[in-house]
């Protein structure tokens, strides 16, 4: 099986770019590929609460519900907020493209640079848990669990490089399960707790924890902002349906903004249902058993609902790290669309999809997997503190678009930089909610940055920047790229001429230096041969078997070079060097280069690589055109 | 500091050629570079024998005397044989040069597969004992024994490196203070022992240990013959010298035959001396202590000269690796040149060395040592087995060559494949020696293949046929490379013709590909510029833009090729295959290709390697000449 038969075997059938549109997303399936990561976020943002609360005893946890709530209102904002960015960049890009619409480039790196930090760590943390989710019920393979995390990786990569389309129906049925199984537990929690249809009443637990701290005035609140902080990890997710916009069957816009909310809706519910019976009945947050599934076993009493949860729970976490495979390769897209990332980020595959993202993204979680040995606990100080930033970022900028709005008379259109805004007549309510967003996005930031900061949060606080400046320098470069190849201006005669001479280096006289003389000869009526004399012999050899092609050497100067050290490449370039810019100043210098290719790749490590040496070295000259000549010698080895 | 000026720090200013002769060993230094090997065994080669034979009970020790003194008279052969093969192997080569002189290709090949093998052990096995005497006094540093061995090999390249010369004076100093002290401490032994000048009386130990086995018949000398083949690890490293002619001052044989006596004196003096003492104060072996530490205990009372003894055995050990360092690219550098390794083996760097036959060992060896964790006694059974191989095939050669020579009358001179033989008066005598030597060895390998087989000389026994494959692949791959090149009967109407046609492959019109057009139009009257179309804006623009350049591009066929894939490389190529295949079957075809050169290699990460890509698919083509058109661009990344 060749290469390319493999890689189709892996990948499949390579899709022609002209198929594009079909390859889309429906509703259903982009919930399941969006959805599992703010969905994913029950089965541990209640428990990320009460774990803080805790500290105060278990009186304190009744405050659950209220900063659950608290969560669950930023959750709506955001989503609002989403909705009007989805609507009114219809093309996708999310943060990025309102901070770059609204706010200029550097704000708009921030966000970039956040996510994409965020996305990376959405893999690693989610295939990581995951695996914890394995191991607690199989101790036994604990030992393994960077290898499962890392195949886990390789396999959401290999779904991903064959399409959406796929992964979409293969994501769909462990997505809704979950959702399925979750919901029916809520509602049989509270069908039981409230009595209705007769349900037998839901036991309250009596279990007391003494506070470990008592706490007043300032630390007190500390404590409560580090519990808010931790029920923020159920946002990390929520921008994504926003940046994948161009993912979805047309309408795009629209089809996107009913899955948001549809989204919103899923795990939000989840959310509240679980925080409040959580808080109702007493639970009490343990190490050995996470709140979810005490609480399912205290509803369901252990059955089979016991068990399709938990089963639904691992899987769902393998899927999360699925959105960020959604999410990395298409801002990598945008970014190298603005020159802010290498270009080749832009190319799709075989199958449409973005292969060097996925890629790239793959290998960075795996690194972080490896680095934190799969210990999710130990990455989760790094995570949500992106999301939170470019939460920022992107309200802000949707702040400033409707001010723009707010400026325009009915049936008024603007273009702005990326889309075209219309006269709305709430504009200035919209303006108000996403001031209000901005701010409690910031205010929420910075909590999980200073509640966060020595714990790891500093890492992602010193990663943003150099990302940032790797942006930077990035966009440089292509700038003067395209500074340097345009033809603005340009005229013919401002190209570099070229030199009427060809230099052909040889070590023998054979058929493939004859070959290349040959050809030299057709180029230029100025043709040397270049050979660099080790031993008398050699010389003596040489000029030998040159008599004897009078017909081809006859107007061809043969120019020895004698030399004493082993390294024959640098007399080579130092006279092809002063033949480029002594003899011929500014204009360009041929050298032909006698190439010998084995048939066989293994054959190559048992010749000198003279050839691809000294075509590397002359890289460096700008003004040197390099042929090669082959000559191929059919060989088993 | 860049990559040469670097290169020069660690290996020292290149010598030029021609100070070949200079580079050479004297006796004294060639003594202390080739001896390391044999002498170092008298570290254990005694302990080897008695090991055996304790099993027997401490009253069987008694034989190891007698098995010792076998040993050595296998070695006063072998040192004879040897000296030999020098005077009449004048220019070098060993029992390679000899069985392929006298026996023919294959026997010479075994014989250099065998020793390959045995020079990579003799590294990781040296290694490894002294990384082990080091870590018996410091056992804290066990668990880095791995770490050390590598760092050792690496210093022992580093030193190879720079030359044989340093390499000769480094090595000088350890290797004759361990042979100094080594006979210090037998001649205070003797002088006890005899009582020579009022000397204290040795003390006679009186421990004994019961058999655990009791043999008779063939088990018995079964018993007897594993002893005698743990002495015979005394014999490794003796052939060396005769390898490595080259390397002594001139004049050569003579010296090298003199070093050769020098060297058989020393090793033995010290084998029979340690044994001979071991034996009379009835010294037991034990795990904790080597015999060759109780007996420099047991005479000098563990004294300086104690420490003495101890500190050079550590450093012999390394030092004997050394050995290996001049033999192992030395065989390699024979093979080479007779087409049965890469050629470029063949190749010495900046410091007159093989530097890739060092390279070629450091890696095999240290390989080794990661295989085997750095534990010697699991490498030993591998070991000797190779020498003895090769000694007994060194020796059929060299009886053969005494045929020859028999043959002749006095005055008469016969030359060889590759020396000159003489009238000889005593050729008979010394072929006898050589029949009875060729006999020994020969039964000593059996031995030690059947005693140590299951242990692991079965890795070698598989090892050295698949070397022996590999040389004969090798030798008929530049067999056939030398017959595609040749220029026998050639005349230059044979070569191919050249297409008056060049292609250029385009994705756009900027100031690379039109440099590139100019280019090709020099060439050829049919230019085609070539570009695969992917969208339909890509055309518009590309034909707006081709057509503002009318100087160049007027008698330029603009050929598009509309693709609905994203791999453009495949049209590209099958259209250049049609052309070369199809328009101008046997005649070369030249493709242009205009490649984009940033001026810092970490700019090239920034594109697409389209170019290079390319370049490497038209390489599979044999008569496709690819002519590279630079463009650079001055920038940071």
């Amino acid at each position: 099986m060749g290469r390319s038969a493999l890689k189709e075997f892996m990948i499949g059938k390579p899709f022609p770019t002209s198929m594009d549109v079909h390859e889309r997303l429906d509703k259903v399936r982009a919930l399941a590929v969006f959805a599992s990561d703010p969905i994913s976020s029950n089965a541990y943002a209640t428990e990320a609460i009460m774990s803080v609360l805790v500290i105060l005893g278990s009186q304190a946890l009744r405050l659950t519900l209220p900063i659950g709530l608290a969560v669950a209102g930023l959750v709506l904002l955001v989503v609002f907020s989403y909705i009007q960015t989805i609507l009114h960049y219809p093309h996708g890009g999310g943060s990025y493209m309102v901070a770059k619409d609204n706010l200029g480039r550097y704000p708009s790196l921030v966000a970039a640079a956040a996510l994409l930090t965020d996305y990376i760590l959405t893999v690693s943390v989610s295939v990581s848990a995951g695996v914890r989710a394995v191991t607690s019920a199989f101790p036994e393979l604990f030992e393994y669990r960077v290898l499962m995390a890392i195949v886990a990786i390789l396999l959401l990569t290999w779904v991903n490089l064959r399409g959406a389309r796929e992964s979409g129906t293969i994501f769909a049925i462990p997505t809704y399960a979950f959702v399925g199984g979750v919901w029916l537990v809520i509602l049989i929690g509270l069908a039981r707790y409230f009595g209705w249809f007769g349900a037998p009443p839901l036991p309250v637990l009596d279990e007391v924890i003494a506070p470990t701290a008592s706490l007043v005035g300032f630390a007190y609140v500390w404590l409560l902002l580090r519990a808010f902080a931790g029920g923020c990890t159920a946002l990390t997710g929520i921008e994504a349906i926003s940046d994948g916009v161009m993912a979805f069957k047309p309408p795009e816009s629209k089809n996107a903004a009913k899955t948001m909310v549809a989204m919103g809706f899923l795990a939000m519910s989840l959310f509240v249902g679980i925080t409040f019976l959580s808080s109702q009945i007493h639970m009490v947050p343990h190490e050995y058993e996470s709140i979810l599934s005490q609480l399912t076993r205290q509803i369901t009493g252990g059955n089979l609902l016991y068990f399709w949860v938990q089963v639904f729970t691992a899987l769902i976490l393998f899927l999360a790290a699925n959105t960020a495979y959604q999410d990395f390769p298409r801002l990598s897209y945008f970014l190298a669309h603005d020159n802010f990332m290498p270009r080749w980020m832009e190319n799709r595959g075989d199958r449409l999809v973005y292969s060097s993202g996925i890629g790239v993204l793959a290998l960075l979680a795996s690194l972080m997997v490896l680095i934190f040995q799969a210990n999710e606990i130990a990455m989760l100080p790094l995570y949500a503190l992106g999301v939170m930033l470019s939460f920022s970022i992107s309200q802000s900028g949707m702040f400033q678009l409707m001010g723009r709005i707010a400026h325009l008379k009915p049936g008024e259109t603007l273009h702005t930089m990326v889309t075209e805004i219309h006269y709305e007549h709430n504009a200035k309510f919209k303006r108000v909610i996403n001031a209000v967003g901005a701010t409690v996005t910031s205010i929420v930031f910075i909590i999980l940055a200073s509640t966060k900061f020595l714990e790891g949060a500093w890492i992602v606080l010193v990663i943003i920047p150099l990302l940032i400046y790797m942006f930077h320098s990035i966009h440089q470069h292509y700038e003067r790229v395209s500074k340097a190849l345009s033809i603005q201006g340009l005229k013919a005669n401002d190209l570099s001429e070229v030199a009427d001479v060809a230099i052909v280096p040889i070590a023998d006289i054979h058929r493939g230096t004859l070959r290349a003389l040959m050809y030299a000869r057709r180029l230029s009526r100025d043709v040397r041969a270049l050979c660099v004399i080790t031993s008398p012999e050699m010389k003596e050899r040489l000029e030998r078997r040159w008599k004897r092609f009078p017909r081809i050497t006859r107007r061809i100067k043969l120019v020895t070079v004698d030399y004493d050290y082993r390294d024959v490449l640098t007399p080579i370039i130092s006279y092809i060097e002063q033949v480029n810019t002594v003899e011929f100043p500014d204009k360009l210098t041929t050298v032909v280069v006698p190439e010998f290719v084995p048939t066989y790749r293994i054959g190559r490590i048992l010749h000198n690589q003279s050839a691809n040496r000294l075509r590397d070295e002359l890289h460096h000259y700008k003004d040197i055109v390099i042929i090669d000549v082959p000559i191929h010698i059919d060989s088993k080895i």
